[in-house]
Parts: C-alpha cells; sequence; structure tokens
C-alpha cells in the first residue's frame, strides 16, 4: 500500500449500543497510539454482507490514500473462514473472506491470508474477531507495517453476486437496494442509465422525470433523482420516500424511456 | 478567526445508521489528515434548522478557540440557496444560509458566500454537499486557510424567528423546545425569569418550586429546575417527563409567580 | 498512573441522541487539544450504574496503559455524592461514587475525591457535571497531571453487589446480565463454571451442550458458547436468542453437568 495514512476506517454491524466498536478503537490504539481512528458505520444490518458491501464501496474514494479499512461483517466468526488482507495500492482492507471486498475486483494487486497468530490477542475469542484479530492487524498496517507480515499471499478470494440491473430495450430493471435514514430509496440503477424523459415505477407508484434537487417536487411527493453514490433514488421532499410509497428494500424499480 | 486549533465539530441531521457523517470524516482527513473530528451530534430531527441551531447555541462555549463548526441541515441542498461561512472571531462557522446561523448576530466579524467551486468535490452532487462542499472547505479552514478564499463577502445572512418567551406581569408564557434521550423536558424559558416561589404548568400539570437537583423530587414526581444551557427544564427523578406529562415539543409553559 | 497516554475513553448514559456526549469532548479539547477521545458507549440504559459497570470491566483490558477512563452514569448528580478519581497504576478512572468502580477492589492504589473547583467549568452546572467537572479534569489527567492535584485522598469508595452465579453440587445458578443488539443473552456465569457435557436451562428452553461458534448450530437454533468477555452466552446463529427464547435481562440461567 501507499504509505500508511495512520487513518483506520470501521465498519461493522456492531451497532454502537453495545461498547463492541468501542473495544475494538482501545485495541487499535494500543498498538498505534496515534492511529486515527473514523467510523464509517456500524449500523450495516446484522450479518449483511452484501449491504456492507455497497456502503464500502460507495464511501472507499472520499478517504486518504493509505487509509486502512477494516470491514467486520462476519456471520462466519468461529468458523474456518479465512479473514483477507487487501491491497488495492491506494488503500488495505482487511475483511472476512465472505464476499465482502469481491467489488474491488481489478484492483486489487495482492491478497493475503491473515494468519500469523503472534500479532492476535490472547486469549483469542471465537466470537469477537473484531477485537482480537482485525484491530491489532490493523493497528500494525496504520503504523506502516507491510500486509505481507501477516500472513500468506494467495491467489483468489470469494466474491458475491451483488443484482444488477437488468436492462431490455426501453426498459432498465432494478431493486431497491436500501433505504437510509431519511427513508430514500436506493437503488441499483446507475445514473448513467436513467434518460430525462422517463417514467419509473416502484411498488404502486409511478412518477415521471428525473428531478435535480430535493426541493423541486411539492413537499411530500415522490421524486426520482440521481443520488450522492450515482444511482437513481426516490426521495420525498421534507418527507419519507419509503413510508410514502410502502416500498421495501428488494422491491422492484422499473426505468422505462418515455415519449411524453 | 483565531488561529485553527484543528478541531472540526460536525452537526448533521444524516443520522448515524447510515455513512453519510463517517464519509464526510473522510472527505475532511483527505485535506487535513491532522484534523480532530468532533461529533457534536448527528440525530438533528430530519431539516429542523431551529433545533440544530438551538443545540449548536448551547454547545459552543464549550470548545476550544479556533474550531471550525460544520452545521448540515439542509432541506433546500440542490436548489440555489447560499452556503455561508461565518467569522466571529474565536470560532468560523459552515452552514446553509438558511437561517441556522441567524443566532450569531453581533458577535459576527464576516460572512463569506462559499462558492470558490476549485475548492469543491468532483463530481459535485445534487443532494450531499456535507461531502461535496462543506467537509473539503472545513478541511481548509482548519489548517488555517483564511475564510475568504473560499467566497465573496456578503452583507446579511438569513435569520430565523426562535420562539421567545412570552413576559407578563406575573407570568412567563414559553414552551417545551425539545425532549431529550431521558424524556427531559426542555423550555425556552431562561432560568433567570423563574423566582425561587414560583408555580409551573405544564399539559396538565402543576409543580411548584424550582429544585436544586434530580434527587430531590421523589423518584416518578415532576420537577423543574434550571438545567445545563440555563433555561427551564422539567424532569422526573429516575424516570421521563414526556412520558410522566404526556407533554410534546412546542406544548405551552407558563410560569407563575407563586404567593404560596 | 503510568504515563498519560493521552486517550481519554468515555461511557455514559447520555445516548448520542442528543449533544451532551459531543459537548463533553469539546470540554475536554479546550483544556487538552492532543487528546485522543474514544466512546466506549453513550448507551448505557439510563441510570444503570450496574450495567455501565460491567461493560467497563470487560473492556478495560484493551486500552493501552496511560488510559483516562470517564464513566459518567450519575443519577445523583446535583446531590451530595462525591466524585472520585480513581488510580489503578496503569489506568486511572473518574466516576461519581456510586459504586460504578467497585469492581477494581484490590487494583486499587489511590482513591481521590475530586473536590479542587478551580480546575471545574464556571458556571458550574448541577445536571451536567460530565461536561463542568469530569471533561476538565479528564483533560488535565491525560495530559498527565497527577490525580493528587485534584482532591484529597480518601480511603475507601462505594460498591455495589454484582450478582454472582450461586455453585450447588451439579448445577450453576446465574441470571442474563444484559442482553446485546444482537439479542445475545450474556450471562454472569464464567466459562470456567461451564464443562464441555453440560445442559443448559434458559426461561422455558433448554440446550445441549456448548458451541465453538456461532455457525454450528443450524440457523435459528438456539446455541450455547464461551463469549467474548469470558462468559456463558445463548445465542442463534444468525438470529436473536432474545426473541426466540422470549429471555429478559434477569431470567435465570441454569447450568447442569449432564451424564448424556
Amino acid at each position: 500500500m501507499t504509505k500508511a495514512s495512520g487513518v483506520v476506517a470501521l465498519l461493522t454491524d456492531y451497532g454502537l449500543q453495545d461498547a463492541y466498536a468501542g473495544t475494538m478503537k482501545g485495541a487499535i490504539l494500543s498498538v498505534n497510539p496515534s492511529a486515527r481512528i473514523v467510523d464509517l458505520t456500524h449500523d450495516i444490518p446484522p450479518q449483511d454482507v452484501r449491504e456492507g458491501s455497497r456502503v464500502l464501496a460507495a464511501a472507499l474514494p472520499y478517504f486518504p490514500a493509505g487509509t486502512v479499512f477494516v470491514a467486520v461483517v462476519d456471520p462466519g466468526v468461529g468458523t474456518d473462514r479465512a479473514i483477507v488482507g487487501v491491497d488495492i495500492g491506494r488503500h488495505v482492507f482487511l475483511a472476512p473472506d465472505n464476499g465482502f471486498l469481491g467489488f474491488l475486483q481489478d484492483d486489487v494487486r495482492r491478497i493475503i491470508r491473515i494468519a500469523e497468530s503472534r500479532y492476535f490477542l490472547k486469549p483469542l475469542s471465537r466470537t469477537f474477531h473484531g477485537r482480537d484479530i482485525f484491530a491489532p492487524v490493523a493497528g500494525h498496517l496504520s503504523r506502516g507495517a507491510d500486509l505481507g507480515r501477516f500472513g500468506p499471499s494467495v491467489k483468489t478470494m470469494k466474491s458475491l453476486s451483488h443484482a444488477k440491473p437488468r436492462v431490455l430495450r426501453n426498459v432498465v430493471e432494478g431493486e431497491v437496494v436500501s433505504i437510509d435514514r431519511f427513508g430514500n430509496l436506493i437503488t441499483n440503477i446507475p445514473g448513467t442509465l436513467v434518460p430525462g424523459k422517463v417514467r419509473i415505477t416502484v411498488g404502486r407508484r409511478t412518477l415521471t422525470g428525473l428531478s435535480r434537487s430535493y426541493a423541486e417536487a411539492p413537499e411530500g411527493r415522490l421524486l426520482a433523482l440521481v443520488g450522492s453514490t450515482g444511482h437513481l433514488e426516490i426521495s420525498v421532499n421534507r418527507g419519507s420516500a419509503h413510508k410514502t410509497a410502502g416500498v421495501r428494500r428488494g422491491d422492484r424499480v422499473l426505468v422505462t424511456r418515455s415519449r411524453r
């Protein structure tokens, strides 16, 4: 990796209600007292590797070169699943080998199976590798340790099948992949596939055209726009599209090129 | 502003459930790796400029000189609303020009309309200026950049009408402006307007006298005291005044000078 | 204490919905701009000194030497309760004298009653000592100030009675002390008291044997394992034991040595 910046960004499903995330931070600082720890989020829905992966991919471009990303969404903890360290040059990542980092694809320069147990905390728990493995290794990486110190090189890692929109003649079919705190429906349809003259159907609701901002629609009315991750989003000006449209994650979204 | 301390304090309505706040932090660190980022809160109710403003005003005195405050409660994002940088000498603030910073009033030395787009991230989103405009500009300010680099001076900015208590002969009439996590009812009545011998009415409940601490009232009983922001608060010792009194934000509070 | 590391770890019941925790951080940074502030958690249930104490005890070993721990779970704020500073050599702690730090027991080298008011913020609130007393004192301690500067030595502090498991011939009787975000039931039964061949009863449910990881049981099935704090936990692979078993905090847990 590029020279370590000292920044360690954390993404987990631990939540903030318990002290799991806080304890990981103590364990990182125990190795690198100068680490600059940033919470990306700890509210990934429990065990939702796909959502965690989507969130990390969207946030990635905004972090300084030399950031260590620690992604712990780990339903397989305590089984024989591996932990991988992945170097893309600009950044290094630690995650369970469960497909989480598959989205990095062609940017990957090196994959290490994290196996050098002398860097792990003792006693090593079976349920909290975030504290006992990920944290100390991240601490070392953030001080500039080379990833290769932590285990053998491996050729591949698991990947996930992310639902991709289907593109037909006049129609793009995708789905709602996430609903944010505001009730905005975030789809997997890239903005580049959505023309200006368009009809969008989600649930029982249909809307026409793309807006440029939330405030372009009257309060309470559904609107569609290209959101901050570059994907189509359905929102309600000063309201919640999730509540207004009664739509849930996984629901289908149709984008039809409109003649009117 | 006084010499930048490196501290950047964030206040938004983004919540912590999504990675919006975390991504802003990455964007700040990308400009200033030494920035010391503090979350004031990300749980301002969506679009509630008035509440965000009240929270910031209360927290302000407790931050070191040279702090950069970033306040993103921004229902107008993507419209032609301006973003202002406001210098009060001791601190500098970034917020949408929607009245948020109006409470600074006479302390304001300089207002800049943030317009120098070469400091903004590209591509510039229409919905996430927290990441694309506020964060990089805050990063620069926290390294000591002069506010004037980011746009032209302007003479005024919008202000909000904060509900002020009405003072009549024997009576002060105010309202519940906020309800905190504990269910404490925070009013807009300054403690200086509340004499010791007093009758306080809120909702259907009446209580007499001011307490000096939560524990002065029996458990479960409503009590009134001057809270940590210097305003009258209604609480319940080891309980929730909100639940006990069935009172909501905006409900009227009457303080009557008592003869008994 | 060992040389201060600059790390200040916070544990409160303030929640993150309000700006109380954020304001404490500003107050700490006002005294020590280089303090490295870590949130252990702010979601201790309101006034739950026992749970806060349990969480702190579990997290403690994972923080670097020279950490200042600030624990504000303080139902007695504003009464004549004392605030204690406790030095165990490796770390120093600040907490209300309400039993919170009693678990430190024999590790305690020195107890100071925090009383030097020239270090407190003015005006001193009656309800927010986290900001006005704990924060500035923690700021000074994190810069290396000796604990003795902040008040007189005292011989003792209050302690709590933590529910301890009862050990009978073939049976260990304990209880559920906490339920985490995942619905895992955390008990007060040390893993050392749980043999491999064992029958565990909680609520109306009985399960046999200890698992080594969450994934050893079929999805949806209750399992028992020794968790990350070294105590018996009841979990559900990819689910919530709390929901599945209908068990609540305080419910009894029986561990019976099994012959089958």
